[in-house]
């Protein structure tokens, strides 16, 4: 289907894919890009295709041909993207594998970049925090490159997620500055959960206390702290690799 | 000294320093926050401050009372900072210790996380290539926490920079996703420099061939590669800890 005017319907319903709200009413969201767009099709999940470009056009799922001005109102970039798709939310999996628990991450670059780190050390389960940033927010799905789509991601209260990975035999780490074991001297059985705390104010105490074990990466006196998804991913580094 | 017009010179000039061109001309950044200020007013290169608030004052240091209005204009922040300073450009020391190159950087959250880790892993000498975003980019001040306050930090042509690392008896290492020598297995000596490539394109080939030795870290098949800063990071945490 060929669409050229910005108040299609269409179009409007795609606009309004940017907003939190309406990606949870529909249980879809935005991507963006060739490189996005190929890897959600492998993962089955792409609901319509939109184009400046027929050469994007699959068998078997909607498509909609349309103008660059329209691009340019449903695209979060400031570049146009030749491609967008609407895709379904991925369904959550049952906990699995090596765990990590991120607790109020704010920053979606942050989150997006400990997605691609944990896919790379082969993490098999995220569990996010209720307060941590939406998983479909653009800028996260752009710093994950695409990595959300091979790893089981679940939104979950992280008290309930803690009691379940105990029950299951996990041993859970958590992370802090100051005190702790050496990560270096640290070995990990395959069920541990790491627990990745907010980025201004680090890791709870309330939350410390549920620890098996306290983890520390020996940093110069100069520096207090590293980037929350630096930390993550030289854990997930240290413990899978 | 009070200042309450917005079309004020003063103002105009502290605005002006949002680009580049204009930090360059006057060899000056503005830099936003408590903490930053603070880090700053240690390394003795704050100019002037500019705050809303009296409890700023400090002896010796212009100090600029000035409206809300005047604080959003200057700000590069969506939220009001109590306090911004104009401070001096860092001069550049000679090389020294473990170095790091960087070719290409194009994004100044990946800048200044790197700048956070290289200090926390005692990495003393990170050089940016020419066309490496720039260093007083608030995005990259504010990723850094200040980090770039306690480390040499050197712009210079990456060509040049690897002769004069060889002269000085330097190993150079780069960064390699499908071949190269496993992260975990290298012993690097206190003369070590490693480079690292592009988001977009990792390391260019014509600089492999100028490396002694090229490092893998081992990914999951489904992940191509790392982020950057992340890439840098665990490398500067096998280097130096």
């Amino acid at each position: 289907m060929e669409i050229t005017s910005l108040t299609n319907s269409k179009v409007k319903e795609w606009t309004k894919l940017k907003e939190k709200k309406y990606r949870d009413i529909t249980n879809t969201f935005l991507i963006e890009g060739d490189h996005l767009v190929n890897e959600a099709l492998k993962r089955g999940i792409v609901k319509e295709i939109i184009s400046i470009d027929l050469s994007f056009l699959k068998e078997n799922i909607p498509f909609y041909l349309v103008t660059i001005p329209i691009m340019k109102k449903i695209s979060d970039q400031v570049s146009i993207s030749p491609v967008i798709a609407v895709c379904t939310k991925i369904p959550e999996k049952p906990i699995n594998g090596a765990v990590c628990l991120l607790d109020n991450i704010q920053d979606p670059g942050n989150l997006g970049t400990i997605i691609r780190s944990a896919v790379a050390f082969n993490i098999e389960t995220l569990i996010l925090s209720l307060d941590t940033v939406d998983l479909y927010n653009p800028k996260v799905i752009r710093a994950s490159e695409g990595m959300l789509f091979n790893i089981n991601i679940i939104r979950k209260d992280i008290s309930t997620s803690l009691k379940e990975l105990k029950e299951n035999n996990y041993l859970i780490y958590g992370t802090d500055v100051s005190k702790g074991t050496n990560l270096k001297t640290l070995e990990f059985p395959l069920k541990s959960a790491i627990i990745i705390g907010s980025e201004g104010k680090g890791m709870d105490e309330y939350l410390k206390k549920e620890c098996d074990s306290l983890i520390n990466i020996p940093l110069n006196n100069n520096c207090e702290s590293l980037n929350a998804s630096i930390a993550a991913s030289i854990i997930f580094y240290e413990m899978r690799n």
